[in-house]
């Protein structure tokens, strides 16, 4: 299949990249990230997560952050809501788009929520129905989509089943997200030919962790596959739950790299990503996750 | 093109992943890291270089090591020679090849060592006939393949002309270099196709640097066109001299936990390289430079 001429990347870091950070960002910081990401151009940003602080006490600040960004407009804000709670916090920060999530693996569904996938999904059903009455468009994210950390493989089967599941609640986008990083090249053809068959591929995203480094040979071979949404977290903002010190996100820096050299257009300022990526990574006191951003950066101070 | 079914690696970190490391290694680890990486069944083991320790002095013990190491049937023991003189140094070495080197940038060659391409693979010309005398094979490395740090672009037909070169010096193996990590598919695609139609691509290689985080997607595009002879590096050893603190070579690690998930054989115990990898990266004192490595060991310590 020939390339894409344009890809659309969700800026993930606000939300998945610093809710796996172990230290609190500062509120001042989270709201400047998102107002530099918009700035940079990205079309669609991560901004927060309305979870329980009890669970999540890195995101804590939602709704603070929510409403203290500047709204860029034409810019897609969404925010994670695992519950009617949570969408009423959306509701409340005029979120553009909410998250629901469910897991590919039946042995993380029980693990991390105590109950099957089917039941984990159905549990969104007024969640999404209460969203789309509001007009929000709703994103359905399909985690351990290559891989589980406690089952190992997932069949493609249980990932189609999700996508047709997220489909009857009228999803408008569904990420098939490698939330460990194991997959390789052909399994991810394979996963997102087999949801392309169900779903029409405009409206499916690849979300690859570079856990194994393996995210942009990943992000390659799902471009070749037709899809043309990609998440991504600048300077690979966000660790690996499973595997302490491992990386998370795949580093925006990077994908925008490929995607340039690959003639992709995705309307970004690769420069001003470089920067925020620097910035971000001096926030945290270490050095960026991001190959291409930390070459750019020693290039810039030599 | 369907992907081959078997991949050649040639482990490049005695060598070239050394030589870029800031510290001298001591002659003891050299030795044990050519003998670990023969015993994990790599097939070619660029093991060391006889250059003037003047100008690489982490090299200067490349007759110690290749007096110390213990052969293993089969392996193949590349050399970096420069000249006659290393030349000399690798037939008392008892070395299986030699490698031989040029630039696809004509501002790299004159900076580097002050002469035009075609006149400094002319220089290779009484090297490679005296080394194929002597029963050894000679492989050409093709460097600056992918880009230049001093002009920049590097046209596909000064890939191609110095492929022609090599042709000509009776080459076994030549390697299509991106030595500063700066190529992406596309282009990787373009210049293998065009190198191919001239040289056998059985007889390629692809030896991409991770700089900019692209090597495992430039390795899958390679495979796609037909490239089964990769190089790499256990733990990503080796640094990049034009950008302080970049990545250098693509990690071993990655590289072959990209090919076992597209079923690729490479008769390389992968086990036995995440524990190499992980040895050398204390040895070093520091944290590897591979993903899949630094994530597998530490699933391990969980």
């Amino acid at each position: 299949m020939p390339l894409p001429s344009r890809v659309k990347i969700v800026e993930v870091s606000p939300r998945d990249g610093l809710q796996n950070e172990k230290e609190f960002v500062p509120t001042d910081i989270k709201v400047e990230l998102v107002d530099r990401l918009s700035a940079a151009g990205f079309p669609n940003v991560e901004a927060a997560s309305f979870v329980s602080p009890k669970w999540v006490p890195q995101m804590a600040d939602g709704a603070e952050v929510m409403g203290r960004i500047a709204r860029r407009p034409g810019t897609i804000y969404s925010v994670l809501t695992p519950n009617l709670k949570g969408l009423e916090g959306a509701l409340a920060a005029k979120a553009d788009e909410i998250v629901i999530f469910g897991a590919a693996s039946e042995a993380f569904s029980q693990k991390n929520i105590n109950c099957s996938i089917a039941e984990s999904i159905a549990r969104f059903e007024p969640v999404a129905e209460a969203a789309r009455a509001a007009g929000l468009r709703v994103r359905g994210s399909i985690s351990c989509a290559l891989g589980c950390p406690y089952q190992g493989e997932v069949a493609i089967d249980s990932v189609v089943d999700v996508a047709r599941r997220f489909q009857a609640l009228g999803c408008d986008e569904i990420d098939v997200a490698d939330t460990i990083g194991v997959g390789t090249p052909r399994r991810v053809r394979e996963v997102m030919s087999a949801v392309s068959a169900i779903v029409d591929p405009a409206r499916l995203s690849g979300h690859f962790h570079d856990t194994y480094g393996q995210a942009l040979a990943n992000i390659l071979a799902a471009l070749e596959t037709g899809i043309t949404i990609f998440h991504s977290s600048v300077s690979g903002l966000g660790g690996c739950p499973y595997a302490k010190g491992a990386t998370g996100n795949v580093a925006t820096e990077d994908v925008l790299y490929m995607l340039r050299g690959l003639d992709i257009d995705t309307g970004v300022d690769f420069d001003a990503v470089v920067d925020i990526g620097q910035w971000m990574a001096a926030n945290l006191n270490r050095k960026g996750s991001s190959r291409a951003g930390n070459a750019i950066a020693a290039k810039r101070q030599a």
